[in-house]
C-alpha cells in the first residue's frame, strides 16, 4: 500500500499539464511505488480536493487519466473521496498484492551486489526544464516524460522473483533515492556515472537550457525508473551502473563531485 | 478500505481544534467507515501537506492524535507522504479487515426491516453552531463533540455479526446518510423523529443559537454515530428509530415536513 498527494502548483499545473496527462502522473507515481515493492497493483482510491469552477471536462479527462494508466496493469479505481477547495488537491492511495511472497524493501542491499536500473532517468526533469525556460517546442518527447512517466511496472514483481534484495522506483532523484537504499540497509553504494548512457535528446536539451544532462540522469525524479540491486548479474532490460559495499552513503564516481560531493543535489 | 481528504478551512480551523483533535477527527471519521462496514480497521495511511511555517509541535500533536484515535481499536498509521503546501491539506485513507466475513453495504436493506442508529447525533452540529455563534463556553461537551467525535467503532462489526442488513456512518447528517441506503437498497424508509430523545444540553445550546435541536439530531454530521438496518430486533446499544418499506426515498415522521420535505436540509 502506498500513498501520495499531489497538489496544484507543486506538483503540477493546469498550463502545463492536461488533465488527462494529471490522472495519468498521478496514478503512475502510485503504481510505481507498488511495483518497486514486487507486487503487482490491484486498485487506487483518489480523494479530490475540487475548486468549484473546475469544468466537469477537466474531472472527465483527469478520469481517463486515471482508467488509462490502470487498466494495461490490471489495476483500477476502486473508490474515493470528493471535496471542494480552493486548489486542485489529489490525495491517491494504491493498494497491490504480493501473492504471498515477500516485499522487496530499501532495507536489503548487501556488499557485493551490483546496482542497476531500468527505465528513463533524467527525462522529465530535462522536460520540466524545457517548460520552466520557455523551450519546450524543439523536444516534445522530453515534455511528454515529464508529463507522463513511464514506469516499468512489470519489472518490479520480476525483479523480485529473478532475487533483487532492495528495490526503489526513483521519484526523487537516483542518488537521493539510492542513498536511501544505502541507509536502510547500512551498506555503502557507489554509482559509476560513466555507465549510463546519454541520449542526444538529453544532451541537446543539455544545450538549449545551460544544464547538464547526465546531472539530470543522476539527481532527476520523476521518471519513476527503477534501481535495484542483485546478489548476481541483473535481469535482461537492467543496466548495471554500480555495486554495494561495506560502509555507508553513496558515492558517485567517474563525475565531477566537486563541492562536497553530491549534497548540494539535494 | 477508505480514503477522506481534508483541508484546513474546509473540514477545520486551526484556532477551532488543537493539533491533537485535528488527529483525532480524521484518523475517526475513517475508523469509523471501516467500522460501518462491519470491519475492524488494521492500518492507516496519511499524506500531509504541510505549511513551511507550520511549528514542529503541530505535527507531534497531530500524530498523538492519530496515535490515541487507533491504538484504542487496534489499528496504527503504517505509512504516508510528506509535501509541502499553502494550506494543511490531510489525506488520510484506512484499511480493514472483515476476517472472511461479507461487507455490510448500503444497499441491503429490505422492506420490513427496522432502522436503529447507536452513537451520538447532533451534537457535533450543535457544537459547530456553539462555535460560529461566538457562545461556545456554556457547553464543552458539546464543542468538544466537534473536536472530537467519538464513533461507536466496536459496534459495527457486532452488527454485521448480528445480521445488519445495511449500515452507513452518519458523516452528512441522519437523513442524507439513510437516503444513500435507500436509494443503494431500492427501498423507502421511514424515520420516526419522536423517537430520539433530545439531550438537555442540545436543547440549551438550541436556546443559546435559536436553532432546533431536532434539526440538529436529523440533519448534523460529523458525530461518525452508526445506522443500520435489521430484519428483527437490533442488537443492545442501538435504538430503533424508523423502518424500511417498499418505495424510495426517505420520510420523516412525526416533524415538521413543510417546504418540500427534506431537501431543503441537504
Amino acid at each position: 500500500m502506498t500513498t501520495d498527494l499531489l497538489l496544484e502548483g507543486r506538483h503540477f499545473r493546469r498550463d502545463w499539464s492536461s488533465a488527462y496527462d494529471v490522472g495519468r502522473k498521478a496514478a503512475a507515481q502510485n503504481l510505481a511505488d507498488i511495483a518497486a515493492m514486487g507486487a503487482e497493483p490491484t486498485a487506487l482510491f483518489v480523494g479530490l480536493g475540487l475548486p468549484g469552477d473546475l469544468p466537469v471536462e477537466w474531472l472527465d479527462d483527469l478520469t481517463a487519466g486515471f482508467r488509462d494508466e490502470c487498466t494495461p496493469v490490471g489495476a483500477g479505481v476502486a473508490g474515493g473521496d470528493i471535496s471542494r477547495s480552493d486548489r486542485l488537491v489529489l490525495g491517491v492511495t494504491a493498494l497491490g498484492t504480493l501473492d504471498g511472497r515477500p516485499p522487496v524493501t530499501r532495507a536489503g542491499a548487501r556488499p557485493g551486489d551490483l546496482l542497476a536500473v531500468t527505465g528513463r532517468l533524467g527525462h522529465a526533469a530535462a522536460g520540466l526544464a524545457l517548460l520552466q525556460s520557455g523551450h519546450p517546442a524543439p523536444l516534445p518527447s522530453l515534455v511528454d516524460a515529464h508529463r507522463r512517466p513511464r514506469p516499468p511496472y512489470a519489472s518490479g514483481p520480476e525483479a523480485a522473483r529473478l532475487g533483487a534484495t532492495a528495490m526503489a522506483d526513483v521519484s526523487d532523484g537516483l542518488v537521493q533515492d539510492v542513498g536511501h537504499i544505502a541507509s536502510a540497509s547500512g551498506v555503502r553504494v557507489e554509482i559509476d556515472a560513466a555507465a549510463f548512457p546519454v541520449p542526444d535528446d538529453l544532451t541537446e536539451a543539455g544545450s538549449l537550457t545551460g544544464a547538464d544532462p547526465v546531472r539530470w540522469i543522476l539527481t532527476g525524479g520523476d521518471d519513476h525508473a527503477l534501481v535495484a540491486t542483485f546478489p548476481a548479474a541483473p535481469p535482461a532490460g537492467w543496466l548495471t551502473v554500480g555495486r554495494v559495499v561495506e560502509g555507508e552513503g553513496v558515492r558517485v564516481s567517474g563525475y565531477d563531485e566537486v563541492e562536497g560531493g553530491w549534497d548540494h543535489f539535494r
